[in-house]
């Protein structure tokens, strides 16, 4: 088995309102150093052991995780797990 | 300028549905290596320079960022963005 890591954040210029909430929040508790926020989703898969998974989940990013328009995703490949 | 990615994610047990709901719907679009699918959230973070950073972006995790009860969280200091 297989754990492919997924992050997928939102295009640059897109407007993400969560992070913006969140910077502001972080100021109201006292934390001035932080200049942005951006809040993304990042999606832990189990995949059974197959040819080309790196292609197989990027075909699913385009079709179901997120969403190509205003969305970036990045895929991790991390460590093998026997069981 | 520094940049933190911290990554959160349900604690071992929790459930969680969205990642369900995504593993059913990988496996209707014919996905059927997918063995599981967790879903979390990632914040990027950029952090004015100052001292103990990851201490703080700590405190940040669990004043604001994870409900600690239920979320686990990992902090990254990613490469140093010169602005």
């Amino acid at each position: 088995m297989k754990k492919v890591n997924v992050y997928i954040t939102w295009k640059q210029g897109v407007l993400d309102p969560q992070g913006k909430a969140i910077q502001e929040s972080l100021h109201s508790l006292g934390y001035q150093e932080i200049l942005g926020a951006r809040v993304g989703k990042y999606i832990e898969l189990e995949v059974e052991e197959g040819p080309d998974i790196e292609g197989r989940v990027k075909e699913m990013c385009e079709r179901l995780l997120a969403n190509p328009v205003i969305e970036d995703y990045e895929i991790a490949t991390s460590e093998e797990v026997r069981l």
